[in-house]
């Protein structure tokens, strides 16, 4: 029996899949490249008072498991105090063997707060007494956690409307060298179909713009303008959440008029929706291409399902799913008309359904075109599939059909200062996988070779791919 | 090599995996809270002349592997002597290397029959010796082989309508201490497209309820008066029928029409039928809750798939198949509008296709609420799925996105009395999972937490989850 | 660790798994029952000049590797000299760990190469010499190819139209004695949606059969007289490339206004190609009951996705993806009204979405029919899932749904005459996944069954299954 996530063997069922993890890949620097941690926190450096603020805060991963254990929301997301909070934690996740959180949570104790036991409803006390503690000291603010982590470039999320004030700040910032560059994620000028908050989102983005947005194309001529700015910030990636691809052409002449309900602050029809935001991610990717900037489509999710819960709560707090509905052809034919008329950009493909990877990554293939290696990708397991059986999946199927090297790897895709170990757990999962293979005889011990496509998808792959100014690691 | 299906480590490939069956999840009592088996044949105490009655007499798991065999029907369910029949079986097997009916049986002859060989073609006449003799000895009644399971509970499926005659008489005997408590599957009241056999269910209903159907108000009403019967009688569970779980909502106005027709024997539209659907199934929601029941839904099946058999043999032959249309954007949606409307009730989601598991365990995920641990749960691996291979993804699935601990377990669905050590199966692979989970340093060797999980899911979660009243066991 | 792609234990993973391979599966003969190899090159006894024409020269999926690794077209269709290109895939190759490419090449390099070493950027000149000299020797060519093989029998996929000449000319030729039979794949005939094209074909047709086809009846006529002719050169199986499984029931009297349409070039609706199609396919469903022919329907793909790509390429050259619409109900209406109609002949399912596997298992055990045992079957795992996780998974539903026993097992579906080791790849895989059963305790270590159904899936029932005029092996 291995010893319980021990650092020799955890999650390495090999000594070929040992050796990949310790001599190649544990080193290797990290570039966080899609995330949802606020520039403003990281710029001021900010503090966490208790392990519940800076594990339960805002972690519906958490929240989720603590419901399903029959949690009342009081310790969840009320008004009980952070040590009951916490307690009610550590009694949840006793009860969730074979769970990723698990994993995580301890990976966690143990990077960060040096603690090798077992949470529990026992030794929570312990815990909470070590983790505060140890918060209080300088080495636990928000950089100083990154730096920690060995973390080289962080991009975050952020609306083309934004003022970038923050990662300005952190750049002129002379004490701090982790790079932190804005991504694209202009969601809310997408959603036409929610009538009136469209009209206000465009004003704002106006008004970012220094342009009045009357048509559609005024509203094309805004986002480059911002594009452009974060362009200068280095931006390099962007990024969509749709709940599908959609592929529902459209004249120009339509889209102005739909466009025009939309500003008018009218209910669009759900076609009219769907023939909008096929126009909408049509010129964006053109925008991608121009700036060789990558283009990162997240979709199979339904949010907020939860309807008396949104109301209380609003989004992001433990209420989305899987959606299975995310038809193949749709997805080939924006691609092929991305391609066909502004040329495609480099493109990340995620899907919340597990279901779709296959598709997924052979679809992609269809695009693949030279001069960048592994121009179309298809993301790293995501959200609900981040779990050791999540990833063996991602990675056997990408490995099957298509060329494993090339992958740009792991990103977080995480709200918490605490979460850069997951790149850790990703990377045993693929020197694990990779050693598996090895021992199995389907491919030589080359470990020159093998360290290498190790290292790329650890690190330099990532560098390569975004065109991030940072140096690469051989 | 390990010895074929071997007691000590059948299913199990761990030390702890053996530790965690043998010494917390063997002994552990049954309750089998969704099957279709006949609380007359439980009364009358039945008794089964041959082995090929017992196996093969409405088995259409084993007429199936036969017909796939190239067996002529006249073996299967026509006039050829049962030793015949018996005999075509017992070849038919052999052929079936890794499929779950080989293992089952085998466990039914060791466990039953305390026949520890192989049956095959050469050994038939041994075991129809043998089993035929066993069988006709007085521990190899209905009732004797369930108490020999160490069943406590069963729920047995039934109509409303139904008089519940046996489950009366059966509690009534002092001579059989198990309980056997009607579920509530309404089908034939949600059925309004099969025109004239809708109202004369109606009709029936009526009767048993004891008031005239002429409205829906009605229907609803004769659904009340005869489930709080049944509540009266220890249901404390439901289970429908799907093909999948939709939602057209409707107003009151409509669904009255749309029943209308139905109860004229009029054909209804697809949109109709799912509109009345909906409002059916948010009624009996809302019901469930107010009487503290389990909802289980059963979908992603097409029944009887072969015309030319079905006029010949009827329903639940062997003609069945997994269907792939389940939108998750409807199930979520229905369950919303349950939980804003009623209050969601305790519910059970069971797809036959394999591949909804994920998008169920994430869309149930968003409706959890306390006090109950695991309120909403995707139910154990179904029908097609009944096998190792089905059982361990669905338990990962479960475990990766929620908190395995608060799961319900096992139940048969079958309709045959030799079917209980399907429990001992679903055990086996339970403990086998976790077992390899621990000892690859997932979780930590921890046998008292470990050991309560395995005997909640075995049996203490289904008896706190449906509040039997049954003692739980430490 | 194992060696790399070691004799003894490649794929197999246990003692019982290699005695089964080695003793039983490695020596039976092959018929490759579905292939895209040219009869006339068979004929004509090609020669390759270099390992780049027989390796990259119509290998799509080693093109879509090569562009998945940013690898110029130039060096993969382009005008590059043939030892750059190769130059390009053996760097390309290093970096497909975990791709099936990577284990097959070295298999053709060992089997008819006899170079035991690792392609890669280093050795591509060693191997460049080797293969180019071995290709000049007498037995690398076509026929030798196929002899060292141990192939006795080839299907081809040919068109109705075509005039079968080549397969006449190898049967009357003494001096090979390897079967090459056609199979029917009437694409052409099917495809009512090419306006224009369609209409060429007709005449093509009717020109074959001697008729003018001016009619769907015509149609017919024409098919059932090719089919005639091809069943005496010994057809005795069919191919179709569908979209999905369609079932869109129409009058004869709408079928026929259907057909005028196409027959005068004019573009009919989504719904009349739907309803086209259906009837074509139950028409011919119906003759290959009449000739006691195997009907293979191929269906999950989306082909030429990249118009680009398909502008300068055509198709067949790596634009293909898996589709994921291939509705169950539809598929099992469609042999239902088969069934119901002209009864259904022997049907081979191959879907290219791997999350079919499960359904369509189910879906073909409705109509399984004595006396053909295993009449359905679900393919052999295909294209895209042509790989140790793609065949487990087939294999292991296969074996959790039906009987594994009645599987008629590989084919190459392949263009390449070095594609036969995938049938030793495949049966690696067969009995490395039985061998793991068996020692797991789930089967008897029983070889002579265990034997007999290796050999069977090998070699026996596919010429069982198809008819053929071939010895079995015991």
């Amino acid at each position: 029996m291995k010893r319980f996530m021990d650092d020799k063997d955890f999650l390495l069922s090999t000594p070929t899949g040992e050796k990949l993890f310790h001599e190649y890949a544990e080193g290797m620097p990290i570039v966080d490249y899609h995330c949802h941690i606020s520039p403003q926190e990281i710029f001021e450096n900010k503090r966490f008072e208790t392990i519940t603020e800076v594990w339960l805060g805002g972690d519906h991963y958490k929240w989720r498991l603590m419901r399903a254990s029959g949690v009342d929301e009081r310790y969840i997301t009320g008004d009980a105090p952070a040590r009951e909070k916490f307690q009610k934690w550590a009694e949840t996740l006793s009860r969730c063997v074979g769970n990723p959180v698990y994993e995580w949570s301890h990976l966690e104790l143990k990077r960060f707060f040096g603690y090798d036991g077992v949470l529990n409803a026992q030794t929570a006390q312990e815990v909470w007494d070590l983790a505060n503690a140890k918060l209080a000291e300088d080495d636990f603010t928000c950089r100083e956690l990154i730096r920690r982590s060995n973390v080289r470039l962080i991009c975050t999320t952020d609306d083309p409307a934004d003022s970038f004030e923050w990662h300005k700040k952190i750049a002129a910032d002379p004490t701090f060298d982790v790079q932190v560059v804005p991504a694209m994620r202009p969601d809310a000028a997408l959603r036409i179909e929610r009538a009136g908050e469209y009209a206000a989102y465009l004003k704002r983005l106006g008004e970012a713009a220094g342009i009045e947005i009357k048509t559609f194309d005024d509203l094309k001529r805004a986002i480059s303008i911002r594009y452009d700015v974060a362009h200068e910030l280095g931006c390099r990636a962007s990024d969509h959440a749709l709940d599908y691809v959609m592929y529902e052409p459209a004249t120009p002449e339509e889209i102005e008029a739909i466009f025009e309900k939309g500003l008018a602050g009218e209910q669009v029809s759900e076609h009219e929706m769907l023939q909008y935001k096929t126009a909408f991610m049509l010129f964006v990717a053109g925008e991608y291409e121009r700036l060789g900037w990558a283009m990162q489509l997240h979709f199979g999710c339904i949010r907020d399902n939860n309807a008396t819960m949104f109301a209380k709560l609003g989004p992001d707090t433990g209420y989305d799913s899987i959606s299975n509905y995310a038809p193949a052809d749709q997805l080939a034919a924006f691609l092929n008309a991305v391609n066909e008329t502004s040329g495609l950009p480099k493109t990340i493909l995620y899907s919340l359904n597990p279901y779709d990877t296959y598709m997924i990554d052979t679809v992609m293939q269809c695009f693949q075109q030279a001069p960048v290696a592994g121009k179309l990708q298809n993301g790293s397991a995501w959200w609900f599939n981040d779990h050791e059986t999540g990833m063996r999946q991602q990675l056997t199927a990408l490995a099957n059909e298509g060329v494993l090297g090339t992958f740009v790897g792991m990103l977080t895709d995480s709200r918490s200062f605490l979460s850069y170990p997951r790149h850790e757990y990703f990377r045993r999962v693929l020197c694990g996988l990779i050693g598996e293979w090895v021992e199995a005889g389907k491919y030589p011990a080359d470990f020159e070779t093998l360290g290498s496509i190790v290292r790329d998808i650890s690190y330099n792959n990532a560098v390569r791919y975004f065109g991030f100014d940072l140096p690469l690691e051989a």
